[in-house]
């Protein structure tokens, strides 16, 4: 289930945990067992020496049934939802902590929000590391700290082994959109240009070989990162920004198949214009896929030109 | 996996959903497939022959990467999550989609919120039959109408057999706050009286029965339903209710420790004022449990007398 070496019950760990910013040193020992999901004493502890400490905020402090927090007035909410799933849990360039954040953290991005509060929910599988959990929820936290959203909400459910793989992780994420930013997938118009923030196809490659599923090895890493500052620089410079999409599991050719439905335009694509870095080009064509089937971690926005 | 005859796939049903008020017949035939989660077609057949018909408000509607919604003015957001695994999907009163609405529902209620905006997020099961997933859906369309909330965004992974349980189902929430309204567990003061607002114990035994872990049948429903009319019934006629608590896994008796930590106060109890349906006190007793550890669908209020 996982790739980690077995930790033996009761064996306590002080983990090297590089780019960790908790407010206190994290100890986890052993595995995951179902009490951890029983809303009881392990449910407490798991909240009190993991949760808490990496993803402080006041809200989460509190410790209610949800959190309560002020929303900045005179804007709309952005909200989004993504259960990720991926294996394996840690590749070149990422984790599916990481993931998780970025993932929501885009999608409200891509409408033109302010990306602000996630909540986080674990689907945890009986006897998983505690150590591994710890690593991915410091990775999750340092992704929240990159893209400046506070993490004030979660959920925890254990399942019993052989009932998920490892672990899901899922983000909900609440952005505030300001006044006069109308960014959606209907707004794409005839003459607009679509632009790619950069080479496509590095997250999906690296995600495939470090399942073993190309069959050799790359230097190929995931490019999923936090794409407000992006947005936020566009924005800046240009009201004519009409649509925005990060691309995730369907590529950019199934993202820009979605616009043209949205919007009902047509929108015709120059191969050799799309930026592919050779080694993930070379790692698709052996795949028979296409890189722009492929993708994450970059913006297609359609703009007037 | 489910409790349902298996259906040869391309048998196509039609469904007859009682209670069901879907804008569109639903139609859904075999059963999931990987496919169903690579966001790409089979993906957003599911979308538009399911969720959509389902679930249909303009947020959703617009098929966007992220749901707009507009706050009312004035008022402070409640953010909430919680992921649902129970097994069996069905049981007597309830099933997997109508939990996982009540709640989320409940926890914003149980801010003093009005519950108003739902995203739901899936992780289904390769194999899992397309017509128990309808159920489910149907049945979580149904909680939501009771509870006066749209489900605005959602997000649908698929994993391979094996690797959960038929379905789990994610919903985190968002509700307002009217001003003046300050609930939660720090609020608990002495003098303060609990109130239960109804029978406990229902729903956890119905659940272990459902399961077989008793070894015998009994008429025990689950309790389960939304309970933000009854919160806005009891701060109609109060300004004095300080906690309100929807116990879930742990119970009243989890739900009343985590009150008196957060309010550093100690509460009494008063074993024979706790109501008690007869059949799951038998049932608890048996199950060498007591019902205050095993409970849902009731308000633990901590008012000023």
């Amino acid at each position: 289930m996982t790739n980690q070496p077995a930790i033996a019950p009761e064996t306590e760990l002080a983990l090297n945990l590089q780019g960790a910013a908790c407010p206190t040193p994290i100890r986890q020992r052993g595995q995951v067992v179902m009490g951890h999901g029983s809303g009881g004493k392990l449910s407490a502890d798991l909240i009190r020496q993991l949760f808490l400490p990496s993803f402080d905020n006041p809200a989460l402090r509190a410790g209610d049934d949800a959190a309560v927090v002020t929303p900045p007035p005179g804007h709309r909410l952005a909200l989004s939802t993504d259960s990720h799933v991926v294996w394996p849990l840690f590749f070149p360039g990422g984790d599916i902590g990481r993931l998780a954040v970025c993932g929501t953290v885009n999608d409200l991005a891509m409408m033109g929000a302010i990306p602000t509060y996630l909540t986080a929910s674990f689907i945890l599988e009986e006897g998983l590391e505690l150590e591994l959990l710890t690593r991915v929820v410091v990775s999750m936290q340092a992704a929240a700290a990159e893209a400046g959203v506070q993490i004030v909400a979660g959920d925890t459910k254990v399942v019993q082994r052989g009932k998920a793989d490892g672990l899901y992780i899922n983000t909900a994420g609440v952005g505030f959109i300001p006044e006069g930013v109308t960014i959606n997938g209907a707004q794409a118009r005839p003459s607009d240009v679509v632009i790619l923030s950069g080479s496509i196809g590095d997250h999906g490659i690296a995600v495939l070989e470090a399942r073993g599923e190309l069959g050799f090895e790359t230097a190929v890493t995931s490019d999923a990162a936090p794409l407000h500052q992006l947005v936020a620089a566009m924005l800046a410079v240009s009201n004519q920004v009409h649509v925005l999409r990060d691309p995730t599991r369907g590529g950019v050719a199934s993202t820009l198949n979605e616009i043209a439905q949205q919007s009902q335009v047509g929108i015709l694509l120059q191969e050799k214009a799309i930026p592919v870095r050779p080694p993930s080009m070379r790692r698709a064509k052996c795949w028979a896929s296409t890189p722009v089937h492929c993708q994450r971690g970059q913006v297609v926005g359609d703009c007037r030109p």
